[in-house]
């Protein structure tokens, strides 16, 4: 009973009341378009074809969207010109719709849709039969109301208008999404009409045709409105933005992982996590993020893309971002607080980056630390080096990037500046104030500042009595 | 119909439960006083007048509020002392009022009345009848009822434990919001005696003189109860902060504006956006705050007196505070994370200002950058300058503020220190760690530091075997 | 009718859904064992003894807890080995309850019984009659119910799958929590059985050994459900977590601080406060902190083990933890924003620390101010000193930490280094960019730097043209 699945996705609207330049399916929500998680919707349930109708900024959509082809999911693009309803819309899909397949209808707009749910409803379907996602609400006023036979079949979907008294009361009320035996959609389409107050081509019309034909129309019903909500307005956007992270942050604390504040969590991207994560209030995850066993991220952190070794502690105000190079953090790391980890940045066991310190596309071995106020930026470390406070690597000699090697056991001194190309010799030390521009010996102390002199009784200035 | 309206704003209590040593009027909402969003309110409404009635700190009260007074709305300030009552209040003001108008009575602890109500009570007042706001209440127990006649007009306002069994399934309110022509009120006030349990003047006795003398009572009946909520303590305070960051954060997604989460969003002030202005979590702005279009505002930013141009993007942890100097970040400008831009930063097309670094009272040129652990005070810097990690200007001899010039094109090294006044010329190059002191040469690479010396072998400290 | 009180508390359980390598009642809520809130419970009602009945991970509850006995609280643990119910379990602690007391059965895992909740039952108990705490709930499906007699005594506790259709419209269930004379409970336990489809030992079954003794059981009924909610997954561990924080907030609030968003504050210790305290959105409290009078918290701010003096301003983002050593802030300083204070830092009055500053184990006179990008750690400072922008004691000569000494009225430029051991003379000015090495006389101007000198028409590295 496994049919092979195309799914048509509705992302032809403009969204007016989203007030943006961009079209509504393009609006993100935990960072990635509305339409990209129905696609990846569409994937989870292998679906073979996603068929995508564009209209209100077409090209933006289409530009945006086909990179999420993949050799799991083909992607297709028609142009829904001018836009006629929804009938219209999934008419415009049909050339591209192969009769042995169920058509799966989805809005690009509704991003929550479990695949589970979907794959419930392809079930009802079944090659067969038309399939509708209900949803039973507890004040459906000014939905259609579905009105099912005595053996509980769907008999019609009953504009809120038009409904009796007794159909008022009727509390499921059509989804919008619907999946229907290809073979038997395309008959159906071909005898839509617009004869109505919008002129429009409303494909729930063809449940009428299925009833007329004697096919079985069958709902399956849900009760989480998420699953079913669409996006018109920031408003919207912003419920569903929440809707998701609490769902994200359920599926994690179900796996185990603690957080101090579900409602203070947000997970744009993939997290995965070790045994014994703990995660503290107001934190954000971005990208790829792996966070080893015992991980424990403090308050008011930012972490993207990046990879925590176990035991890594991250205190708060950390802003990790390792964008396409990535981040790397060995185990039983100490991070922050106010600590940046830029692209690059490959962490060893047991190092310590403090406060106000930055580190991008640097190497560090086990046991380095750069505790204070501190750059390092094209930098190779090696094993137990101390940074000093207040130390830079120079790396940009205006044109180009050059490295820092600091070899292991050396003890950078406070305030020091390291013209790179430069290297340190191993165990070597590097006075406080020192600019280095030159590579120093293994093993020695190397200072390059002034002579101090003091001139006495030095009046500073001071402010003129007005 | 429209009417001179005079507000009297009853302003003389303690609020003991806020356990402060302000008066209550004075505690603040979204940063202003209680009492000054009334006032806000007045001025909204286009009243001619507030009458502020004072008691408890009466003093500081005035003092306070003075400054609200403008050309639209005047403000004046009767004391009330003793306290005797609502009634007795609105008497002390009754000198500055005048009978041609209509006298709003509203309180300085209910801060969230929307004008339009107001406008709307005003309307059903109409310079002849006594008209009362009144609530809606799913739950009046313990409130005084509205009890109606035939024809809807307000018959009485029956207190909780006068009502009758019938009475008692009321469910409408009085807020202690009413409007009443003035020549009226005069008379009302006249007749109102303290012969009550507490010995206080009522103001709602006027209701029973009204239907006396033949008056129409009318109520003007709402739903939303924080319009009429009033502060008696934090809790109170916190919960009406909420609702009031909650209108905020609704007005601004109806305009537009994408909130990632509408829950943590504080708006201390006036938050102008353009189209596609994203704001992500637990942002606050303060004071006049613009953006402009395609804005974006990453998490945990404090952003107060600022002017955001075109595109500017704004990473996570940072803050600005302009003050009253201002501070004004032009378009495409990239700033963050972990940045602070004080009074008088004024910063141009594609400026970078990154990780720990610090700018006030300066003007950035379009194109500059300052990208790692700076400070930037007093200075002028020209185009496509990049000022170094680590490097300061040193603006300050102990008495007075002296300004820095970097010209156009210019390279400051890393940890360098330039003592104003100071210029550094044109298209120069200061070298890593050099502390200038005298004006550089335009197109010349000026260093200041010592020479580079090696001790091989040398020895650092190491820990005594205890 | 004061009797002395055992406490017994379950903490025999793994708790599988937490997935955690450490056992339940060692799961942390506000920053201790969910135990330990039990333990401190314990301590509040002036119990003579608290009896854990550990099992899973007894070792490593053990270890934990045992440092909570205090002179106030006897502290035993008792094995429970196998586990063979609740039953069982209060069987292994009665070798260490006396027959003159009552014991009163706790779970380890359930943190927020209040006080007075037990107090009353105890008051129920009265050395007689067997006290059951029981709540009152909307839909109490699949709990056992409390079915009273006429005169209101329990009769039964009915598990749900047993009870009739009449039982199941109970709403009153245990909550787990009794209060029993240990006289009777230990001749009650001798006759409990496991012939039951689980084969445990039931501890309620003394319910109805009681009744058929003719003993009375009373119900003492609640109906917050926080207070006898337990922790088994880490969803539940965070719904406590909030509804702890939020009862904290609360009686924050009731003696008069002001929070911006109860909905975002944590305290994960005890906090003191003066009158008028402001605390701003998404701070966060641990250990002992005490703020003083008019004392303001800024947003986004984590302070721990710290003393704040009144007037003191916290800007946004300061990080303050001072751990055992502590941290204090004298009266009127100003911190902040993007500070830290850390252990042993003790700031005088009117001191600012301002952005990118760190301070560590130093003293900080009167009227001192470090406000940019600085490091003060082992540092001695007098006051009226300005330490200038960018720079840094530095304490570590890679085996020892050495003292800085800075004098009274100091000026130390931008950048500098301090290398300690050093001491800078009263009034002295150290030059910007100088690093000291040596002690400096007092009122001297002390520079280490090298000289200034130009290169003209000095070409900077250009990219070369592809």
């Amino acid at each position: 009973m496994s049919f092979p699945v195309d799914v048509v996705i509705m992302a032809a609207g403009k969204g007016t009341r989203m007030k943006s330049k961009s079209p509504k399916v393009l609006q993100r929500l935990a960072g990635r378009a509305l339409s990209a998680h129905v696609i990846d919707c569409a994937t989870r349930i292998e679906a073979r074809q996603a068929v995508v109708i564009t209209g209100h900024g077409a090209e933006q959509v289409e530009t945006a969207l086909a990179p999420l082809a993949s050799a799991q999911l083909a992607l297709n693009f028609v142009r829904q010109e001018p836009q006629l309803g929804t009938g219209h819309a999934v008419q415009q899909a049909l050339p591209v719709l192969a009769d042995d397949g169920i058509t799966l209808v989805l809005s690009g707009d509704v991003p929550l849709t479990r695949p589970e749910t979907l794959q419930a409803l392809l079930q009802v379907c079944a090659g067969e039969h038309l399939a509708l996602l209900t949803l039973e609400m507890a004040d459906p006023t000014g939905y259609g109301r579905i009105v099912r036979n005595a053996i509980g079949d769907v008999q019609a979907i009953v504009e809120h208008k038009d409904a009796t008294d007794e159909q008022h009361r009727i509390t499921e009320i059509y989804s919008g999404i619907m999946a229907v035996p290809t073979r038997l959609l395309r008959g159906w389409l071909a005898r839509l009409d617009n004869r109505n107050a919008q002129n429009e081509y409303y494909l729930t019309d063809i449940v009428k045709f299925a009833v007329a034909d004697g096919a079985r129309v069958l709902g399956h019903r849900i009760s989480d409105a998420v699953q079913v909500a669409g996006v018109n307005s920031p408003a919207q956007l912003a419920e569903l933005e929440r809707a998701y992270q609490r769902r994200c942050a359920d599926e994690l604390m179900v796996a185990g992982v603690r957080l101090a504040d579900p409602a203070r969590f947000d997970l744009r991207g993939e997290l995965v996590c070790g045994q014994d994560v703990e995660i503290d209030v107001n934190c954000i995850f971005e990208g790829r993020v792996e966070l080893g066993e015992g991980v424990r991220i403090g308050a008011n952190c930012v972490i993207a893309n990046a990879t925590l070794g176990a035991g890594a502690v991250i205190h708060p105000f950390t802003h990790i971002d390792g964008e396409k190079a990535g981040v790397s953090v060995g185990a039983g790391a100490l991070i922050g607080p106010f600590a940046r980890l830029r692209p690059g940045a490959q962490l060893g066991r047991e190092v310590h980056i403090g406060n106000f310190v930055e580190v991008k596309n640097s190497v560090m071995a086990d046991g380095s630390k750069a505790n204070h106020l501190a750059y390092l930026g094209d930098a190779d470390v090696g094993e137990r080096v101390n940074y000093g406070a207040g130390s830079i690597t120079a790396n940009y000699d205006g044109a180009y990037k050059h490295r820092t090697v600091i070899e292991a056991d050396v003890h950078v001194g406070s305030n020091c500046v390291l013209v790179a190309p430069v290297t340190i010799g191993a165990g070597g030390t590097v006075g406080g104030g020192s600019t280095v521009t030159k590579d120093t010996p293994a093993g020695a102390l190397t200072v390059a500042r002034g002579k101090q002199l003091s001139v006495a009784n030095w009046q500073r200035p001071s402010k003129q009595k007005g």
